[in-house]
């Protein structure tokens, strides 16, 4: 059999438009959405970690995905996020995101229990698979261990791989880890492997991988794109170290609220900033620090 | 107001029996119930780490509680684990509790999100306590950073306390750590504090504490109940390291699959030894080593 081509490209893990009370604010969303794929985005993946993802309930995680669905946003562009603790949740939010005609999910690992075991981890991805069990089902795994704590191993990568060829076919990595991301484009060369970031976009492209997942693209996704299309030429270096400023620019402030906080800036739409708990909103002073950064910004 | 008395002793986080595919196994799940509390349990607290209880989705969890309730088991002697990621969800589990009259639930702060603030922490409580917005309920802290990453600091729980003076009562601590106990009992005396550990129960007790809610109450409920009964007399410290000698019985042992072993042996119902992933059963080996400290346990 013929492996399925793994996507490629910029997604944007989209940013969750919340009212002030945390209610799902779909008009905004939806609106996001659309300004994302004009402006750079080949696609979307909603519900990762810069989408609060876990902050929402398996049904309002369901009634978003079809709202976006409706509003007409491509859903064979969109690697939809659907790892949660419980197999039973995971497989849920997995056919849902298949009937709905997702291009691939992000499956995050069962993140509760610490020490676990690649036994373990393997059993709880094969039965989503399996539970699951549509061949039009793409696996991209969601390798996060700063916030997720428990990631995948490269054994456990490739165990999952020889298993199931056709369906486990990519991977986020948002190791941080240059060489987390090198073993991986090496080991796994023709696997769909996103970096986690756009900091390692260029690195990524370069070792045969498919492009990026980030949270900046919420943001620039115009300036990432460019560099995804023109990764072979002589400038992709000197764009790539851009992309790194404009990040660091960010750097010191908590990714989420920040990144709200810019698109209400420059949307001119201060109901863009609110967060569900545990995440907080910037403050005044946080917001005119954030601010005094920005000229450094050239967005979209 | 008076504030409310804080419930006290010895509380089993009950294992969850399920079949070899994951299902719960109801007859199994609610004969070990009946067994803890008839064995030295003062009540039990389902849905606690040892219960596997983020492997369950919320309906699996609701409808595990209600056949608990229906078989006859006292709610109002059991504290209910229900903190979740998203608050809808650990609002929905806190409500439907209170409902079937849960004595108190255990609260795991949002657990995703690392780096997260005390602000954001108070948020996400808070914001369960107006949803479900119900006098009687009563929440106990859950904190045990070594699982969870996410923990809560003193000056977040005094803040919680000065808040919902009826409502938050009491904490577990799975720290694992004597300081922060110590701190707790010191800081919040008459607060319903629990141990983590039956290893410091009875630094608890001494300091004021309400007992412990510990994975090992699953096996030796009755040892423990012992300790708790007779904490003041001058063998309290004998029972204690007698109980200690028990637990290190079991270390180096993933915790849950041994004491699912441990079960099935004692009932002599090798379908006591499912796990739901990431989670594993022991092997045979591993099952052999467990069985050769066995002896060594003078079990309930």
């Amino acid at each position: 059999m013929i492996r399925p081509e793994p996507m490629r490209g910029v997604y944007a893990p989209i940013l969750t438009a919340v009212h002030e009370d945390g209610a799902p604010d779909l008009p905004r969303w939806i609106d996001h959405a659309h300004w994302l794929l004009a402006n750079g985005c080949h696609g979307l993946a909603p519900f990762g970690t810069t989408s609060e993802a876990t902050s929402f309930s398996m049904d309002e995680r369901m009634q978003l995905l079809e709202a976006l669905v409706r509003a007409g946003l491509p859903a064979r562009q969109m690697i939809v996020g659907v790892g949660c603790n419980a197999v039973p949740d995971s497989a849920r939010l997995t056919a849902h995101a298949v009937e709905l005609g997702a291009g691939g999910v992000l499956m995050l690992p069962p993140f509760y229990y610490k020490d676990v075991t690649d036994e373990g981890l393997f059993r709880s991805v094969a039965e989503v698979i399996e539970r699951v069990a549509d061949d039009r089902l793409r696996v991209y795994l969601y390798h996060i261990p700063p916030i997720a704590q428990v990631g995948y191993s490269l054994d456990l990568i490739e165990r999952l791989v020889s298993m199931y060829p056709q369906t486990v076919i990519g991977l986020k990595d948002s190791s941080g880890n240059e060489q987390t991301l090198d073993s991986i484009l090496t080991r796994f060369f023709g696997f769909g492997t996103f970096a986690g970031s756009e900091r390692l976009l260029l690195k990524a492209l370069r070792g045969g991988g498919s492009g990026t997942i980030t949270a900046m693209a919420n943001i620039i996704p115009g300036a990432i794109r460019a560099l995804y299309d023109n990764w072979q030429r002589p400038e992709a270096d000197a764009m790539q170290a851009e992309l790194n400023t404009l990040r660091n620019a960010l750097s010191g402030f908590a990714v989420i609220p920040a990144l709200k906080r810019v698109v209400a800036d420059l949307r001119q739409d201060p109901e863009w900033v609110h967060v569900r708990p545990p995440l907080v909103a910037l403050n005044h002073e946080q917001t005119e620090a954030l601010r005094s950064r920005l000229p450094a910004l050239s967005l979209a």
